[in-house]
């Protein structure tokens, strides 16, 4: 993090950089612990000391005003919570733990009240409960509220779970209850009144959690052949897994997690399977493993917070099995509201 | 680089973010060298092997449409280059050499013709002169232009060379001259014809070069004590090195190496003297030497490539001495058009 890094061509009132970066640097200083950040906010770049046997995980997640989020539909607190974890769940996804992150932040000058404040306050929350801590980045004004962040993570060497390493007759798995967070966005888009039982869903919407310790597990045993986490939906991702794998898969729609019958109350039960399929945003996992990893996997079982829902074919493309067994195709349909 | 990752919920046409990714990725192919990426754009995150015994440099740069480059004035090609370059700059200001980097690119769906095409042609060039290769990143939809660079180098441990250690009696150097970049732009803003004796001016502003090799070479020789890149001007940029480093600075007039007298046909002396004291983008470097380093520095001189410009005080601020040897107090003053 350069400190009062100002220059611009742009025409525009003065933006208080050095402000917001005293505020940065202060809610910097609440993260830190022992992940090895020498250097951190405050100088050109951080310096950061990798561990001996170990490769860097690296990812950098967009966070927008308006494309990822809503300014005023989305808490603050919020957004500073999200931005990181949904960079962490990339992490997540290769089997690694974060180390450490970079946060640029482009604010609009005339930013409402505690806005900063209170988005840093979800930052340091998820930084601290991830164990991430915050080594540096940039600031900048922008028209809108703009968020990138950069997660440096580490796998021990050669134990890094890629999408391509999935085989015909490996077992397909999900963490999680799938749909759930599109169903909590349904829910504040149409600004119901959330009864308690709903909670769940907005919390799963506005906090979503990386499965971090599953991630971790499966890279450590290499009990999986390949994973990433369920960012645009099952049926967009799974196909990318399959075609980075070069292979197909089947399905079956019985099998998949969708969210609890509870929530009928709020939701048709078809809207509990759609958003099962296509939902995005639960960073939830979807990993595959050999018939005999899959054995091991399914008596670990991780307090039944996985589920086996088919398994990789030769054959290209996604069949999806219903409950009278007939196969239809199941294409692409995640959570992308610029092509609905 | 996720492939395809399409979520968002603003409204907004279809946005062919699979289009994009393709062209990123065949230029990311065209970056790759045996700097140590094993798993690049495509996959979840990217995977990275450090060397042993070397410290991870980590830095984020903004590059924004409004702020930072005006799309209507400059080059796409200069874009690609210059976000780039300036992200590594912040390398070389630590000592350190590049190994990768990430670009997240938020773009606006009707972006003009071949524009994409021309800012992939000036990232690669100056990925392939500087050494570091594309490993992944994130693309989106934005309302303009928003680039933002993820640098990751390394230096040896303990040689990155900080902010903070800067001493009384240390010496003062700069590289290069200051203020071209800062005149190029007076002359594209002003829409001048460049005579070819400007064309440095302009490529300097559109094409700056990161002082990679000098950075270096101060780190390995330890011949620095402090260190950081001129990316907002000297007087700013000086105040913020000695503050960080908790002392002043007396710097003489006449020894700041400003734009050669050949441009005094474009230019007054007086607009070369005053964009070399405060005008920012120069990407020059900006370091601090123990009296006997200096001496070494001085003998190795660089091709000339490097001037003593003064030492630093135990008494804060800094202190400008003019020809005829009066003292004035000089004032951050960077190139900051938001106050002007």
């Amino acid at each position: 993090m350069k400190r009062h890094k100002r220059k611009g061509i742009g025409n525009g009132e003065a933006f208080d950089e050095a402000a917001v970066n005293v505020k940065i640097a202060a809610a910097a200083r609440k993260t830190l612990n022992r992940t090895g950040v020498r250097v951190g906010v405050g100088d050109d770049a951080a310096v950061w000391t990798p561990r001996a046997d170990y490769e860097v995980i690296l990812t950098s997640d967009w966070f927008l005003e308006g494309t990822h989020f809503l300014r005023n539909v989305h808490p603050a607190e919020s957004i500073g919570w999200k931005c990181l974890a949904r960079a962490v769940s990339d992490v997540a996804a290769m089997g690694g733990e974060p180390r450490c992150f970079l946060l640029s932040l482009a604010l609009p000058t005339p930013i409402a009240g505690n806005w900063l404040g209170q988005f840093l306050r979800g930052l340091v929350r998820a930084s601290r409960k991830l164990g991430c801590p915050l080594a540096g980045g940039d600031t900048s004004r922008g028209d809108k509220v703009g968020i990138n962040i950069t997660v440096i993570g580490e796998t021990k060497k050669d134990r890094a779970i890629l999408r391509s390493g999935a085989r015909p007759g490996d077992k397909i798995f999900v963490s999680g209850r799938l749909g759930e967070a599109e169903l909590g966005w349904r829910l504040i888009r149409g600004s119901r009144a959330a009864s308690s039982s709903v909670r769940a869903l907005l919390r799963k919407h506005l906090y979503p959690q990386p499965r971090l310790t599953l991630g971790k597990w499966l890279a450590e045993k290499r009990a999986a052949t390949a994973m990433m986490d369920l960012s645009d939906g099952l049926s967009s991702d799974l196909t990318r897994l399959c075609e980075t794998s070069g292979f197909g898969a089947r399905i079956f729609e019985d099998e998949i997690p969708a969210a609890r019958r509870a929530f009928l109350r709020e939701f048709r039960k078809r809207e509990l399977r759609e958003a099962a399929l296509h939902g995005g945003d639960d960073y939830e996992l979807l990993f595959t493993a050999s018939p005999v990893n899959a054995a091991n996997i399914r008596a670990a079982l991780f307090n039944g917070g996985i589920t086996e829902i088919g398994e990789v074919t030769s054959a290209r493309g996604i069949k999806l099995v219903n409950s009278s067994g007939a196969e239809i195709v199941l294409t692409a349909g995640g959570w992308d509201p610029f092509r609905r």
